[in-house]
């Protein structure tokens, strides 16, 4: 059932057929229509989430985690209805929305159990000692507590797991932040299905509903009136660079900046070492083409930069890339402005002077659809052009030929931060490798051997985020159990009773989580 | 040896008497005069940091707790150099000055120990999982590394413990990153002496010279120049409010907007229960007084604001507080601004239509002295005038008189961010403290019972920090272990053969650290 409604807190309505989602691969405009959330709606769903904040941040681990639970079986329960309109909405096909219906529970899960075990509390006791010398000690305790009501903005390229249920907002709502989502426009059936389970698991676990509201709209006003909202307190946003950087500005200028959470922009370069080259370059450049058009290149981590030294096995390695992207045929992106921008940056690219096109992928008949393409150009024309160095999103890639190792480490010293990079090597490749992986490391959150970027698992030690102008913040990540760090704060606790402190750090720890006392970790 | 000198990593040069300290007590010049760094010194100092961020972040445990441990040994040694000049410089009195050395070379000391323990270093490892299914796990390794050269900027009010190498400088160092210290223009001699035994400290562990230089000097350029150099990844920052607001004004308009770690102000609000003020308001009013004045109130976290119901027990209360203020001392203040800045500000409260005085201290017959500062208001016009909630730096409180609860808790929902919350209750008390401590935990860093603020632990469970505007950025400290994870960052290291690893995500674990495995923590 898709009423085109905003949920404010625990109050669905409608408010017109404001906009509508476009199939883009037809062009067609799909029904039904969508109402807009209205500054009103702002107003009301931060009120309701600072409402909620006291009590939902005070629930016990087995509530907050059994709540992460309800919004993955719901949202499981709904998968019959959720995979074919995002089908409809977005033109990906229905085995990778089906996968990603996996990945979005898979998430609330894995926060879930990271809730129960508690280490993300940091809970850490200095007990007091009075006899010190000159001067006793107080008792001193401190845990991670959470920040405040968050703001969740969905991605377009990933209309479950980056969306309304993503990762952000699980990551919210496990540190025990009420979650205000502004929907995504390219795809509002898809985020009204997921939005609802959600608002089910709020009322089903008995929360405040103010915990949860969704606010669907077209208009950039309405993601900055949430932003600069006073009972906001972080923000977690992946899209464009200019959308990011103008909630970023919103934020800093409030009477109280706060924290956004913005994963932006990357090329996620490939370095292609020469001995990997040398022996297995046709394997690498096919496995690179799958890597590039694969979901139209519509990845964060899409290889859009490719770092080789010049000479017979790079002149192959292109040739062998270049005839896999050939056969490669066109697919549908996520919507016509994506396409558009896709075509312009592609454009941008075909007419520089110091860019030659390797190849473009097969003409296709639809509309909004993606031909790959893969340039090539020599280092020195890269680091005189900081624009070469801008992500087209979507299957483009570049090719950048280094005289030497030199230039391999200068193209890497100029690179702007990213979300991943990658080493294509050989064992012979290592001593080369070795001088390269804190320079990467430097300006990656991700260093990456011998497979494609493509690929981000949700586990403990992922990190998919990276110095500036990747994220706007290089400390943290958004996918991954350490994402949840996004939205905790510390606050110590000195010589309370125990009847005061949270539960965290009374003396018999009655969650029974592992707790650091003077300096050293100790089990329940 | 005090040569008024600019130390640009190993090199030390002057450049003319451009300053003079000023003995505060007697207004009077001190010898010798100061150079003041140049834009080439800021260029240099940067360039000579970035160059050593390489080999600095990729020390040992051991050599960097060794190299922090050589600080902290040389700055004993230099002792009887520092503290009679801290004296002159900052009117302080030896016994303090002496205590804070002690505390500057115990924070070097502990951090030396929690760079040996390994755990900010967040060793997390998910192995790979190649029978998996649907999709095989590669091997996934995370650990934080450093963030990059940091710039620190020292504070008047706590020459040694809170300047050139005090906890900003010594957290940084441990997270291996290169400093290049700001010097404070208040206490110019001290600071080069701290800055000679750092960097005798760098020379002797063998360490590139680049891993700190001293950038002294009064002008407000300078520091900016310094925030603005793209080779500087992190700020960090104890002074005024618009000190703090320039620097991250100028760090988050650079190309690549970074980090200000900036600790500003704070008015640490004392909420007074009525039955602790009914069984000890004369203790309690007494012991108010003595943490108002100590140290003329120069403390980040001096009482500057009380909070109680009115009546009889609180006005018992003022009555004592306002006589033994009356009979407090006159103290000399840090520097001729900070005393004019305190009589603008007691001379606003004092001339405030909502405002009565309880109490000032003695006159005094020196220059620069600060006469203690009592002042009352009730509920209402302190919530109507945000100027009654900003800090007057030095020894100047005011009390809030509630009619009720309701009121109590209105004050503190309309309170700006702190760096503590005092609770002064009895166990009668508890009830109603149950319902402020969630409140005040939103509101601050720090939340103690039956203390005073200003006596701040440096250990693992501190927190010197706090919601905007007491700090920049309220999820770190800059007090205690914890303020190490300010200069870290996260990257995970993909399917990389173990010799490209670093040394913390080694599988022989070389360091022997604790790392959680498939998300649980394992000792070595």
């Amino acid at each position: 059932m898709i009423n085109g409604s905003i949920f404010v807190g625990g109050q669905e309505h409608g408010g017109g057929a404001i906009f509508q989602a476009v199939d883009p691969a037809t062009g067609a405009q799909i029904e039904p229509g969508f109402a807009s959330a209205s500054p009103a709606d702002v107003e009301s769903a931060c009120a309701l989430a600072e409402a909620a904040f006291e009590s939902f941040s005070a629930t016990t681990l087995e509530e907050r985690a059994a709540f992460l639970e309800a919004v993955a079986d719901r949202i499981l329960a709904a998968k019959d209805a959720i995979v074919p309109r995002a089908v409809t909405e977005t033109g990906l096909p229905k085995p990778r929305l089906e996968g990603e219906v996996g990945r979005t529970v898979g998430q609330l899960r894995l926060f879930a159990s990271v809730v129960r075990q508690g280490d993300w509390l940091d809970a850490t006791i200095d007990p007091a000692l009075p006899d010190r010398q000159p001067l006793p000690r107080v008792d001193l305790r401190r845990a991670n507590v959470a920040v405040g009501p968050v703001a969740v903005f969905g991605a377009s390229n990933f209309p479950l797991a980056f969306s309304v249920a993503g990762g952000d907002t699980a990551s919210a709502f496990a540190a025990g932040c009420p979650v205000v989502v502004k929907g995504h426009p390219a795809h509002p059936g898809t985020g009204e299905l997921v939005a609802r389970a959600v608002r089910e698991a709020v009322a089903a676990c008995g929360l405040h509903e103010g915990v949860f509201s969704y606010l669907p709209g077209p208009s950039i006003e309405l993601g900055g009136a949430l932003v600069a909202d006073p009972r906001i307190k972080a923000v977690g946003f992946t899209g464009s660079r200019g959308g990011g950087l103008a909630l970023m500005k919103i934020a800093s200028e409030r009477a109280e900046p706060i924290p956004v959470y913005a994963e932006m922009s990357s090329i996620n370069p490939v370095i292609l070492f020469p001995a990997a080259l040398e022996a297995r370059g046709q394997a690498i450049a096919e496995g690179f083409v799958q890597s590039l058009t694969m979901g139209a290149g519509q990845f964060c981590t899409n290889p859009g930069l490719l770092i080789g030294i010049a000479g017979e096995a790079l002149d192959r390695f292109a040739e062998v890339a270049g005839k896999a992207l050939e056969s490669s045929q066109p697919v549908t992106m996520l919507t016509p402005g994506i396409h558009s921008s896709f075509e312009k940056g592609v454009a941008a690219l075909e007419s520089h002077e110091a860019v030659t096109v390797v190849a473009r992928g097969c003409v296709g008949e639809g509309v909004n659809q993606a031909r790959g393409a893969l340039f090539t150009t020599d280092a020195a024309s890269f680091l005189a052009d900081p624009v070469l160095g801008h992500e087209v999103f979507g299957s483009s890639s570049v090719l950048i030929r280094c005289k030497d190792v030199a230039e391999v480490k200068q193209v890497i010293a100029g690179l702007e931060g990213q979300l991943t990079a990658t080493l294509m090597m050989d064992e012979a490749d290592h001593g080369l490798a070795a001088e390269l992986v804190q320079p990467l490391a430097r300006k990656a959150g991700r260093v990456l051997a011998n497979g494609w970027p493509t690929g981000v698992e949700v586990s403990h030690a992922m990190v998919h985020g990276g110095p500036y102008p990747a994220t706007s913040d290089g400390r943290t990540t958004s996918v991954g159990s350490l994402a949840i760090a996004r939205f905790l704060r510390p606050v110590c606790f000195q010589n309370l009773p125990d009847a005061l402190l949270p539960a965290a750090l009374r003396s018999d720890n009655p969650w029974q989580i592992a707790r650091r006392v003077d300096g050293t970790v100790v089990k329940a």
